[in-house]
């Protein structure tokens, strides 16, 4: 067990130093031997996990979805807040996050080499659809939008303001970006009653991230408290 | 006259050259050799021209701006219009326009090198911004809008559809995209008497880009009825 936690913090510290070569490099330049010195391990301990530097940057490159332990949004009151958050909380954790900047560096940087970038843009694109088709059937949703075109829209936009803010600020104005982009867009999508209690205001991404953050906590605390009623009530279990 | 003509066409096929040579390869990868080879040029007719690669690329990156010769939309009814062409035009000219796929592929690419890429960001934005301060001050525009904030979104977003359609179809499908991209956000900075009146459907960058044309050729045909008639009337103007 304590082998495999160590396996697991391993992984993650070669993941992050990867994360930051690639992000100052780009994927042609950067090198193991690089990634090695800063990440602090063996050769073996490296091609251990990843078998190549294109396994390493492709691992990189889906850091940046949303799983179990950080989902993309809290859940809300709304699909559409839901939605906004999303960006929002992209945009902010983008300012000090070593993995998703080198995620999201390797994503939009389409250099000379056949790397594979494109499963971040299907993975939002996916989400996106998913929450206007629940957001629709709510009735948040208004008439004439196509969930999978109006997905790959704001997929598309919000990757091009990041590259916009990549160039011109090197992604300090992101979240400013991400409000104007929301702000021109929303009027388009959400019914105006759910658009009038939308917050798309920069700062939101913060407020979004410690939601999220409280929903996970009680759910872990959730898990922990029904594994001890577990334990507790293993001897009666047992016939 | 005749050898300044040759001088403009050599600069011009270099110039194509090195578009392709880019897109294929990237900026890092592309060689003067190759570019020399594809453009069928001597190496002394292309350093006459440009002094290095970097110079090259960012004469090829300075091609998509619109000038003169090419403007980026006809003149319309209403400066919504012409706004929406400009995007509508790009993405026509962009499926068979080589000098044009460089430019993006070079613009959207930020590789490992420090090519300044900032400049085709700046000059559609500032064409953007002063056409909404132009619509807004002719009552097209809601009163809400920051001309500079919605010109950089539109900038933005628009490089992102950009980039997305190059992963996913080779750029085949930017002009539905940019159709989608239109339809949500001209309800958000356009009056709805305008909006009402924008044409934003696919097929409408071949139009647009057809009455660019004919602007064109009647502006060339008026010069050059003005120069017969300067001759003409040159005896009579000597003294």
């Amino acid at each position: 067990m304590a082998k495999q936690d160590r396996a697991i913090r391993t992984r993650q510290s070669i993941l992050e130093a990867a994360a930051v070569v690639f992000d100052e490099r780009g994927y042609d330049a950067a090198t193991i031997t690089e990634i090695l010195a800063r990440a602090e391990v063996t050769k073996g301990a490296l091609y251990f996990h990843f078998a190549s530097k294109e396994e390493l940057a492709l691992a990189v490159i889906d850091a940046q979805m949303p799983d179990t332990v950080q989902p993309a949004a809290p859940t809300s009151s709304s699909k559409m807040q839901e939605l906004v958050d999303m960006g929002m909380i992209f945009a902010h954790r983008l300012l000090d996050d070593a993995l998703l900047r080198g995620s999201v560096r390797l994503t939009l940087d389409h250099g000379s080499t056949n790397l594979n970038r494109s499963s971040p843009f299907h993975g939002w694109t996916e989400l996106h659809t998913r929450i206007l088709t629940e957001g629709k059937e709510r009735g948040e949703v208004l008439p004439h939008v196509v969930p999978a075109d109006t997905a790959e829209l704001i997929v598309g936009a919000y990757a091009g303001i990041n590259t916009m803010s990549q160039a011109v600020s090197n992604r300090v104005d992101l979240e400013r970006r991400a409000t104007v982009l929301y702000e021109h867009l929303m009027p388009s999508i959400a019914v105006p009653s759910v658009l009038a209690r939308l917050d798309m205001a920069p700062g939101r991404g913060a407020r979004a991230l410690a939601e999220v953050e409280r929903m996970r906590k009680s759910a872990l605390d959730a898990s922990e408290a029904d594994e001890a009623e577990e334990l507790g009530a293993a001897p009666a279990g047992v016939a």
